[in-house]
């Protein structure tokens, strides 16, 4: 969309002809950084701005425009919509705010604005929106406070931000670590455009490398499931920052932006299943582009690294603050340590220490070559210690050999340990990942390890289920019996049926009732059908009584089951990611421990296998301590059809709570459906 | 102790003429700094070494030495200890590796350096030791490349650093931060000197505010406990890093210093203990200190603190970090509210977004100030956006006019979100704390909050009990009886006793068998004295036969108990830290997931109870969910009385498991000692 990206005929509705205020940068920044095409101010105030004609109405400029950045207040922006279209401009960006995050009047605005723009064929970017920039094209429509700078680092990655000011933090940050970036656009509040649909774009311009994404909230998942298809075809990573990882951030994001924020969890899942890597520090979110840029998802089965060191104490650190991600820090294989003695190293351990050597380029290429040699580790980790400060090019140029030596077979990402800015802006300059500190190093290991190609979801027909308005357990067990996890039980009103395998478990029904126990509506190990026409009797009454708004709609009876291991199964709909599949152990300590994994539904039983490997408690029926093994590939097969829910658009939620896992199968305990 | 952190006398044994030696170079930078005091070059083969008059031998020095730096290889190290002696050295730094770290023959050479160095009175530093370095005195007796620099950074700060390498890189990463240093000392292998000695040598230094550790293991913790105290009166704080945080790290610690490293819980409950404050991120460890120079630790029920912020975006990422560590930004309460909107000002939930004021220095006061005005917040954090990069003076001069308004009472600590390096500096000139990336803000703030005084250890009498040399079931249950832990049980060898109260638990009485259950040892519910003799006959002949060299002893007979919980409740002396008491939750899942608090033994009644809430799975009797509540009171008396046994130098380890928790009291169900 070349008028987003390389606008040509700007109009900026809104400029004012003081230096002084916001609504001036817009001009001024793209003067300063050389943009080529055409400019028109618009004022119904000025005559001429900044040295440049203004028009007085967006109908009175001449010709047709691409572009309007709006930068008009929150009031005005509204009549623009339609002026702006009608003068061609296929995309108008707002920077006002006051929108969708500032309440219930600001959402209405901003549906009209919409509805307006889509009406007109019109796209926008914001509202709350700092604008975009084209370094390559020298094109700053922008009024961000960092192209005070007088000038841009250009370069081949582009950044989207949900929020404009961290737009030129990270464009400061990473420039002052030798990165370039191409575009750069903030997308504020995505009433239409989103960073995922954009990122989309971006993924095809021949001047993009890779896409990194700061993001508040992630609205219209399935763009973003596009681009990572797209980006992941050509080569070319995403990279995300993205808050709401506490409780408070998730809070704030929901205010801050107008999003109805999902968990974390279910934003995990979401970048994990589409192969976008995720930075969970800011320093890892700027230093992982260049580990991962150039490179495409591989399989690890190891999560290990080979580390080599001219500083001991700073080798140790960065084989703790792996080790603390969960990444072995690993003894050179019997391949590695041929090549090392080859060369007269001797390894010790974990860590290739060659404090006593220097950082003699020479040997340090020779470690690197020989370590990339082991057959069971994933990167080649170079720690540096003073020379990095005191000798940049000697530190670097055993790097660089290595590297090049070592070519694409396998990353070479080096830690340096002192403050050493002359080497950072080198090895960036190599196109050498290069990390400060332990723990982004950490970080970004940890995220390229666990990097996976895109997932596709699983083509799977619509299970056919007739959904009751109002649906109760007996109604939800149907749902789940449709989908293959038929469980025993009999539904009746006053008289039991013939047949029942006592004992049996008693249960009321009605869908008012998703805790039955609470109101006295569950009766265990009854022994017959004596016991149980007198146990029907009395739960009615002390149900009637508990919860008397409840409609009745019957009793269940199933036969008393004890599993293995007890689960919750359970689908949702993320408000930001959409369907997703969750899997937890059950039980009080269980829940104490939020033992639980979560994935995008439907998916795949692969998928499904891994979501038991994450729920510790389910370690008992896998062979644990000798304990028996459950039926752990029942469970999978569970899973996956209850993610087949994600096509029933009638289903908000659902639970089975719980699902008993046996050394034979999976019998549902209890059922629940919530429609949409 | 002068002769360590301002020698005067200084021998240079095993200097080298040529520059580009390792050897050379603490005379070549001692000259460089502008050591002032006497120098003497110690080398056979020189009359003269780099332009100074050399010895032959340290015998040839005229007058007195107070130091001797000790530059020769590993193997001639030891025959110069008692020569540095004769000549008056207090104190002898050691620079060779190839020690104790180096296996059992470096470690034999090493005890024969101490043992001649005490025989004569002196003080050893490393071996494997970087040297000293005094910045105000002018001293920098060190091999450390970081004293190529042209300056020091002088200031107010001392670190020790058992890594020396690390010495060089925090020096240099501090002073790119405007940070400066009084004295930095590497302690390498420590055969002597440790870190923690040095650290209360330096708490007495009228020149030093606070000193900073960088630590691979813990060695003579109760160096590290005086230290601490010191430090506490002095109100001079301590802040450590310490590997060994992930177990390759504590592996590595282990093989790179020769000590035997212990768990990191112990790590952290003795930094805890001691009032020592715990960065886990290279970049919080430096920024910490601004933040806690000058202050004592307060006890703060809040975990929470004030946020402003320039920038929407940043200020979201800061809450979302802090949140992940724990700490909420908490809403303003009626008295910041108040304040507030004398200003014009009004917050919106967790964020004082400032976005539209701009960066207007009285603006960011007046916010500083009413926000200080929170009671129920401990710090009040400005986060600053692109001003911080294009008007530093203007962004920083708010932070100080606040902070000035503010004084003592409330710490304000800025986090800058573009690169900021001018305000940076000009924060840390003004004595402001400030973070570069919200992933340190928020580990410093958990540092800083989770900040207490230095705990008294309970003062106890040894309690007195008869340990057997070879303790089984019964004599382990004698011991926590002993300690006021007394649970019903009969010990018998042939013939059970009269009045059992049955049914009751058997069990096989053996020095050898401390899992009695895995050779047939336990049986349960007995219901008679027929059955128990039967129960006794088959239970000889299944251990006889799984376990035929244990020694029996006996059997032990208890009735049958069922608690509320049931806890595994240990006592064991860390490698590292010495006694400790553990709780874990007893039971499969609670293995699983680790859930243990740990705590130096003895302590207080206070602090075991602190451990039961650190216990998740405890909740359970707590009033979780309306379970019936267990005796938490008298579970928090059990902990300290096992905590006791740390006067018990015969004990090694004792484990109580499970110590049921009953509705009023505690039972101990299986006990066992390990003698030292």
């Amino acid at each position: 969309m070349k008028e987003l990206l390389e606008p040509r005929r700007i109009a900026l509705v809104g400029a004012s002809g003081d230096p002084a205020r916001l609504t001036a940068r817009a001009q001024i920044y793209l003067r300063r950084h050389g943009y080529q095409g055409e400019l028109f101010p618009v004022n119904p105030r000025a005559s001429e701005i900044l040295g440049e004609p203004a028009f007085a109405r967006v109908e009175d400029i001449p010709g047709e425009i691409d572009f309007a950045y709006i930068l008009l207040g929150t009031q005005q922006v509204e009549a623009q919509i339609a002026a702006v279209a009608a003068k061609g401009a296929k995309v108008a960006c707002i920077l006002a705010d006051g929108f969708a995050e500032a309440g219930p009047e600001g959402q209405a605005l901003q549906d009209r604005c919409l509805d307006a723009a889509k009406a007109a064929g019109l796209r926008l970017l914001g509202p709350n929106s700092m604008g975009i920039i084209n370094i390559p094209a020298r094109i700053a429509a922008s009024v961000n406070a960092a192209l005070e700078a007088e000038t841009l680092p250009a370069g081949r990655l582009a950044l989207v931000s949900q929020s404009g000011s961290m737009l030129g933090a990270i464009m400061g940050r990473g420039a002052a670590r030798g990165m370039g970036f191409s575009h750069l656009i903030a997308t504020g509040n995505e009433a239409d455009l989103t960073a995922g649909e954009i990122a989309a774009m971006l993924v095809d311009e021949p001047g993009v490398d890779g896409v990194m994404l700061f993001l508040e909230a992630i609205r219209q998942p399935q763009h973003y499931a596009h681009a990572a298809w797209k980006a992941h075809r050509a080569g070319k990573p995403i990279i995300a920052y993205k808050l709401g990882r506490s409780p408070y951030g998730a809070e704030l994001a929901t205010s801050h932006t107008g999003a109805l924020a999902g968990s974390d969890m279910a934003a995990e899942a979401f970048f994990r299943a589409h192969g976008i890597l995720r930075a969970t520090m800011l320093e890892s979110f700027l230093e992982l582009p260049a580990l991962v840029l150039g490179r495409k998802p591989h399989v690890s089965t190891h999560r290990a690294v080979s580390v080599m060191t001219t500083t001991g104490g700073g080798g140790a650190m960065a084989v703790d603050a792996l080790g603390v991600a969960g990444i072995e820090a690993r003894i050179p294989d019997a391949h590695a340590t041929a090549k090392l003695h080859a060369v007269d190293m001797h390894p010790h351990g974990r860590l290739l220490d060659m404090t006593l050597a220097g950082t003699k380029p020479d040997r340090v290429e020779a470690a690197i070559v020989a370590l990339a040699a082991a057959r069971d580790t994933d990167v080649v980790v170079p720690v540096i210690g003073s020379s990095a400060q005191f000798r940049p090019h000697d530190a670097v140029a055993g790097i660089v050999r290595g590297r090049d030596a070592v070519g694409d077979a396998k990353p070479v990402a080096a830690f340096l340990v002192p403050q050493a800015d002359a080497s950072l802006r080198l090895l960036a300059e190599a196109g050498i990942p290069a990390f400060r500190t332990p723990e982004s190093l950490a970080d970004a290991m940890r995220a390229f390890l666990d990097w996976r190609a895109p997932l596709a979801a699983p083509h799977m027909a619509a299970p056919e289920v007739a959904l009751s308005e109002r649906p109760d357990e007996a109604d939800a067990r149907d749902v789940f019996a449709a989908l293959g996890l038929a469980t025993e039980y009999a539904r009746f009103t006053d008289t039991p049926p013939e047949g029942l395998r006592y004992p049996v478990a008693l249960k009321i029904l009605s869908p008012d009732l998703a805790h039955k126990t609470e109101v006295g509506g569950v009766a265990l190990n009854i022994a017959d059908e004596a016991a149980l026409r007198s146990a029907m009797i009395n739960m009615r009454a002390r149900v009637e009584k508990a919860a008397p708004q409840a409609r009745i709609t019957g009793f269940l009876a199933q036969p008393m089951a004890k599993g293995l291991a007890e689960v919750i199964l359970g689908f949702r709909r993320d408000p930001e990611v959409g369907p997703v599949v969750l899997l937890g152990a059950g039980g009080v300590l269980a829940e104490l421990h939020r033992d639980v994994a979560l994935r995008l539904a439907p998916l795949h039983l692969d998928e499904a296998r891994g979501m038991i490997a994450e729920v510790r408690a389910l370690r008992v029926i896998e062979g644990w301590r000798g304990l028996p093994r459950g039926d752990v590939e029942a469970l999978a097969q569970a899973i996956v059809a209850v993610s087949r829910l994600a096509a029933l658009d009638g289903i908000a939620e659902a639970e089975i709570n719980p699902l008993m896992v046996h050394e034979s199968g999976v019998t549902v305990a209890d059922a629940w459906i919530v429609r949409s």
